[in-house]
């Protein structure tokens, strides 16, 4: 966390991936996100990861340092209540962010007539207003049909990713919009709504790497090349010891580097004499690519990890072992507390555990360890009466009709 | 495209995904986007895909919309003249992007003595400064271990994911981080470097998803599943004319729609009763995704593609076919001018395509196409002059030294 964004006030209503990831790095600029839910949580409130109890591994990950507001937004005085905190005055109030169809009330024109400024982040599914979640975006794209090996290989396409880029980076579309939108408010007063549809993030994606020009200028799209890199060397290989390593040569100082590290230079060589191909270049390495895997295969197959590490070392290749996810959380240096990025924190209801805070270093503004996230409904009368002003007879009144709820339910 | 951020002018140093997806995302913005490479181009210039002669692809869907301007970054005067547009006097100047090491001259130190209030987003491998990419990035994330089938189910894992998940969400974290810099700067007048490691981005992300948790909290971590969603249900089946689609169940609308929708409910209820759990928790449906398999995959299996769209329209049930590129490109309407956020393009050098812009639509800033990629140089007199004053002698003489160089060479 820092403190770069803290006069900001960002109300959320999300659930999943990509909003609460957005909610959540606002947080860790330090602007004030509160999160309304439903009475009993949202509908991801128990997604998994979870611990033996259920507690949410997962809602704990995305709603760090955030604000957590409990309403019945299933009742007129809920719904005015989340309004009204998403209308409050202020600078850098006025904020709302939220990927459900929106609630009696809480449409970009009733917000704005609470307040004429709003600016309304809405994420949807398709731009027709289907739905259209990571998994269906992700079946769509391509990718899974080039994922993995191809069939006569043994591979089983289609593969679906299990890390859901295209909720993760629709997050960050959204963090970008919010602040170019606030921007363009505090220099012309004006709010406004922006829509982001995931599968649009999907398709641009898709474009800006160059898919879409390949089928429609090429007429041909890439095949399933397993763990091999397209259009340059790369590949895993195991190593004595049953781990794998996947070995690059983007650049030809990498490819130098290889053939310098693991004494195969001139093998290595040979090969583009061999074939007719200039191993100076990305294509004539992808071209090659069975061949230099030839070479470097069974180097690495006679190897432990450790040796390959001590050959690879300060030589300037370009490596890296796989591990799961045990071996990166207990192993890896750089998943630990000597990283500034983690800071231990006590999760209520969780216990304690490293938290990753934002992938991001400021030389003007200090990091600070992120804030758990927050138990449902821990800030709900702090913001009734910070936000909104209500005194405690009027919250107490407020918890006896069952609109608002605290922490203990 | 947009006019959002019309008076902001960006100057990248960059090569691959990351650090030009971010710049691009602020062309998109309309910012002007300055792209300074080498005389004969980056690193990247030539990377696939690419067409049959030889144009990247890949470099015209990353760099649309910005300026080109080619320098002798390997010679004083050049890098001086870089340096100098970098921190050109205007409100909305002196931002670097870059994720290269940094030139002499062109580090912060540098920058800063020549505009005190320079903002520098720099995009390093990892945090030491060692090299990382998004392939080893992966490796050590633990996702390629888990993508895919088990190998007692014939899987072979680690399986690298194919869309580079972590340089798109590296790129977008740099286009928030600019921001929230930049309107640090326009409160303060205070410049500063930022920093963001690409494999910080990954770790930040494991922990957020809560795999960090899983692995500290409860000593394990999610098996491989092949295409099944983790913790609800979500499969991918055959339909009777080879094609696949995804079939979810993430909520208990979603869950009683495919019941309704298939005609399979009390077979679906059924399944409950059996194995004794709540189907209408994601965790129950989780438990008998098998079970649930048995009775919706004969279902798919004996309809095809075009039946099974029939009969789940309009029915609440979250699905979508598996397709290819080609096939996104050629029969989705989604990936066409029917939608904004494309346009015809006639890009030079490759010619006359589908290119996305930005995925965000601003109610306050209408869409206007994007622009292509620019050839390599193509701005650099433009800028030499625009930007700073050179005359055309001057110019001249930089071209004939060798120092700057035009789209020609």
């Amino acid at each position: 966390m820092n403190n770069l964004l803290s006069d900001l006030r960002i109300v959320e209503f999300s659930a999943f991936v990509a909003a609460p990831l957005g909610g959540m790095t606002m947080a860790q600029f330090g602007a004030e996100v509160i999160r309304i839910d439903p009475l009993k949580g949202g509908i991801d409130h128990n997604r998994w990861p979870v611990t033996g109890d259920g507690a949410s591994l997962y809602w704990a990950g995305l709603n760090k340092a955030k604000k957590s507001v409990a309403l019945a937004l299933d009742k007129p005085e809920g719904r005015e209540l989340a309004k009204a905190i998403a209308t409050a005055p202020g600078a850098g109030g006025g904020i709302v962010l939220t990927n459900l169809p929106p609630l009696p009330g809480l449409d970009y024109a009733s917000l704005k007539t609470a307040r004429g400024d709003v600016i309304l982040l809405r994420l949807i599914g398709n731009r027709d207003g289907s739905a259209a979640v990571d998994y269906t975006v992700n079946a769509a794209s391509g990718f899974p049909l080039v994922t993995g090996r191809q069939k006569e290989e043994g591979g089983s396409n289609p593969v679906n990713h299990v890390l859901p880029a295209w909720d993760i980076a629709t997050g960050l579309y959204l963090t970008t919009a919010l602040l170019a939108a606030e921007r363009h408010r505090g220099r012309t007063g004006e709010g406004q709504e922006v829509v982001a549809a995931l599968s649009d993030v999907m398709l641009a994606t898709v474009g800006h790497l160059g898919y879409i020009g390949d089928v429609q200028v090429n007429g041909t799209s890439r095949p399933a090349l397993g763990n091999d890199l397209y259009g340059s060397f790369g590949r895993d290989f195991p190593t004595a010891d049953g781990r794998r390593v996947m070995v690059i040569a983007l650049t030809p100082r990498q490819w130098r580097a290889l053939g310098r590290a693991t004494g195969l230079a001139d093998e290595l060589a040979a090969i583009g004499a061999r074939l007719g191909v200039d191993l100076d270049t990305e294509a004539g390495r992808f071209a090659a690519r069975n061949a230099i895997a030839a070479v470097v295969g069974p180097w690495c197959a006679a190897r432990t990890l450790a040796e390959i590490e001590a050959a690879f070392a300060g030589s300037g290749v370009l490596w890296g072992p796989f591990q799961d996810f045990a071996a990166l959380v207990n192993h890896d240096p750089r998943c630990s507390t000597a990283n500034p990025l983690f800071a231990q924190i006590d999760q209520p209801g969780i216990g304690r555990y490293l938290a990753p805070g934002l992938p991001l270093d400021f030389s003007a503004a200090p990091r600070q360890p992120t804030g758990p996230a927050p138990l449902l409904g821990q800030h709900t009368d702090e913001v009734l009466s910070g936000v909104l002003g209500l005194g405690s007879a009027e919250i107490g009144r407020l918890h006896d009709l069952g609109i608002a709820a605290g922490p203990a339910g």
